[in-house]
């Protein structure tokens, strides 16, 4: 039997950064804008992010959160109060120097009006708000002070790849002020522990939690704890981010406190942020060689219905069941909410199912006249073949729709952690380790190496030197499992952890 | 009797100007910040920013509208596309002109990287969403197009005031394109309609639906529709705005497409907006010497529940009473959500009820261990004087919730359209109008004025004299009554048309 033509070229294996962008592209997810290195988010993509955001935002108001909006610009003498985050982010800062735009010498606009302080576009934006902290908090009784905001940031890029790395990005940033190191080390886990359920529940994403090395700590922080996901390609994903900031940011921004010992304090604060970056994660996670596939929970439509007119003479009555249909399973309740129904009624033949293929909607449905007849429907689901396709009588269909969709999502689910346990693997001796993350063809390295679990001593120069060789990072150091005596895989010496090694995003 | 002391000083009659501004303090919705122009947004007043949005959002839904995101930036060149559009904006647009800071020859950090082009931060995105469209429109059958952003923006401002007029605000902003004049024409009223309902039903807030005169268009529009609303100083507020453009920004930006005769036409394009805006006109519209009213349709938390405790003994008993009312409130459905209720476990005492008094909540229930003994609650309506208060059984409260708020509701609307008709006047000699725009006392300008429905010629040159006379304008040319044949109140000569002339924000 001839191989079953694909809607994506390249396929995944034939080069994977191509199909990333044409699975971004015939999804109609996003587009490169003509902005250097900004994205214009499409409305499938967007609808998606509005998903992503009511579960997240509706996880952390259940934890005490409120949500606020701070300025877009930064003061550059309030961004320089904290050394090492405005090094951290130097590079790649937008500034804002003049406000206003007048004719030129050539009579052209130009820009007019120079402002007597440059003003950087928030990267983030902790220095930004520590200055309202600073006069919010005056007691023990305001604290803990738990604030997020949804906006957007720029941080420079040079070289940009749309969702995974923009100029501009979308993401949340949660900011908290805590009286004591321990309750502000408890919210650091209790959001980072969010993002896991995010991602896993949600987004269908496994994902290990750990924490980073001082290497790839957030500028400032004193501990950066992270969920690592991974892709197809079998690299890494950073895909959510929690710090423990200590007193690091409350002494740069002067967020003091009286305690009930009537003595004062510097807070201590977190921050926290996950962006449209989830985004990428979720195609390279679930996406095959026929486009995107979208996780029900956060789908923008979970039932595509694509009636059928062979004649005009049957377009009315097939046009009236599909409607009927369609308010049946709007009835319908899938985790909570309403079933998301969308009717195509272009007529394009096997242009428009492929089409909601590549969009990768959960349930298509064909509904023709025989269909029609039938009182049944033809049902496609993404997570299988396109071509494995059944027919079911439509008021079974309505009945089992919420449970298809959980089957859909459990299986998602199931998959990638089956990939990614297929290639994690623990290794214990360099020569491996080495080999484990060497493409073999270095012309056109394939797809190779994954997760390592291997024991790391804890020296920053062995952490260089393995990604100098080999483009691997330390991940993380995973919270759960690893802990065990062992030989650094670079030098040799002892080691008392196992830490994730992976190519990385 | 002594006058009763009110919580916010000045009074409205006092000084207005700075009534709001400490209204807006005492009620915790914003903060000025310590970037030229812009605000801090607290969380009391983005919830109710969050609660304008979804609104809207889903009004806008509902009419075939989908969300997307385009770049914060605009290139120069973009802007300068459409003439009279790029003159409206280059005095307030804030530039970026480097993408780096680096170490500058006094050691500190400076702007580094200049950009070849400069970027504009999106003061409003016809230019940049006009790119996009220009791609996605190829033939009428990718018409209408319906776009709608949730955004930033940026229009520097010398004068700002919080809410009405800051550097940084948050708006959305739709933009749309159509196979046909007439189409675009009918979506222009369409959004207006929406603006109209979302003020009226859910801010409470009565307006006039009408059109802008040319000189008030948005620059580039082809006509421009407005809502217009009264403040308590009888000032008129701009509440919303929806441009039908023409084939202005078609032109600009080479929005064409394939007509069914296949020809190629220029599309037809409209956009349409409403900021953080409507929230100073809410502080203004129904605010009192006490603070801030909040419709409850839009208002963060219904019902705030303040338990007593006088003894310690009292502490559990009175807060499990609490609890209980709070999960029964929950249970309760007011225009179709659940109600909004808060616990406040602050002993305080006047205090409490003060700040929420300030903070504009509906409705104020304080429990205490009488109330508990007799099943009641105490209940205070921010609709009603602070002091008239009333008991009744717990039960009771519970059931009506909803009922109440709906009075609350009316009744603010109710006022509202009260005062804006007592201040709205027919006004036909020259001498009544100049009259009524004038203060008594030049020292010391009283509250005076209001909306006057006079006679206007037409002429650019009688709109203005009396704004440079009286600092009035035109507001709008009002889509309802109005048409009737008179003498222009400035000049004399025969009009058609009555409009609405008042001083604004």
């Amino acid at each position: 039997m001839a191989k079953a033509r694909n809607a994506i070229s390249p396929g995944r294996n034939e080069d994977y950064p191509e199909w990333y962008q044409q699975v971004v592209k015939a999804s109609g997810l996003a587009e490169r804008s003509p902005v250097r290195g900004c994205m214009v988010i499409k409305p499938w993509g967007f609808a998606l992010w509005e998903n992503i955001q009511r579960e997240l935002d509706s996880m952390f108001k259940a934890t005490g959160v409120k949500n606020a909006y701070f300025p877009l610009f930064i003061p550059l003498s309030f961004l320089e109060k904290e050394a090492e985050h405005v090094e951290g982010f130097a590079k790649e800062c937008a500034v804002v120097t003049h406000h206003r735009l007048e004719k030129g010498p050539a009579g052209g606009l130009v820009p007019g009006g120079p402002l007597t302080e440059p003003l950087v576009v928030r990267p983030t934006s902790e220095t930004i708000i520590g200055e309202s902290f600073s006069r919010w908090v005056r007691s023990y009784r305001d604290l803990p002070l738990l604030i997020n905001q949804w906006c957007n940031v720029v941080r420079w890029e040079m070289r940009t790849r749309i969702f995974l790395r923009t100029s501009e990005f979308l993401w949340q940033e949660g900011h908290t002020a805590h009286a004591t190191a321990e309750e502000a080390i408890e919210r650091t886990g209790l959001m980072l522990s969010i993002y896991a359920r995010l991602a896993e529940e949600y987004l269908a994403m496994p994902v290990v939690k750990g924490r980073k090395t001082e290497a790839e700590r957030f500028p400032g922080a004193v501990d950066t704890q992270c969920i690592e996901a991974m892709m197809q390609d079998r690299k890494a994903l950073q895909a959510g981010t929690s710090h423990f900031l200590g007193q690091n940011f409350a002494r740069a921004s002067d967020i003091r406190f009286q305690t009930a010992a009537e003595t004062e304090q510097y807070a201590w604060t977190t921050s926290w942020g996950a962006s449209t970056r989830l985004i990428g994660g979720l195609i390279m996670t679930h996406g095959d060689d026929d486009g995107l596939i979208i996780p029900p929970r956060v789908a923008p439509s979970h039932v595509v219905l694509m009636p059928i007119v062979r004649k005009e003479a049957d377009r009315q009555a097939v046009m009236e069941y599909t409607d009927r249909i369609a308010a049946e399973l709007g009835k319908q309740v899938y985790h909570g909410r309403p079933v998301r129904v969308e009717i195509d009624r272009r007529q394009l033949g096997g242009a428009r199912n492929w089409e909601w293929i590549k969009k990768g909607v959960p349930l298509r449905v064909e509904i023709g006249p025989r269909d029609l007849a039938d009182r049944s429907v033809y049902l496609g689901r993404r997570d299988m073949p396109p071509r494995s396709r059944t027919s079911l009588a439509w008021k079974q269909f309505v009945e089992t729709v919420a449970a298809i969709l959980d089957e859909i999502q459990a299986n998602l689910f199931r998959r990638a952690l089956d990939f990614r346990n297929r290639h994690t693997r623990r290794i214990d001796e360099q020569e491996e380790f080495y080999a484990y993350f060497t493409p073999r063809n270095p012309e056109k390295p394939e797809i190779h190496g994954g997760f390592a679990l291997s024991h790391w001593c804890g020296d920053a120069d062995c952490e260089s030197k393995l990604k100098e060789d080999l483009t691997v990072s330390i991940r993380c150091i995973p919270f759960e499992g690893g802990r065990e005596d062992g030989k650094c895989i670079c030098c040799g010496k002892p080691s008392k952890q196992r830490v994730v090694f992976a190519k990385a995003y």
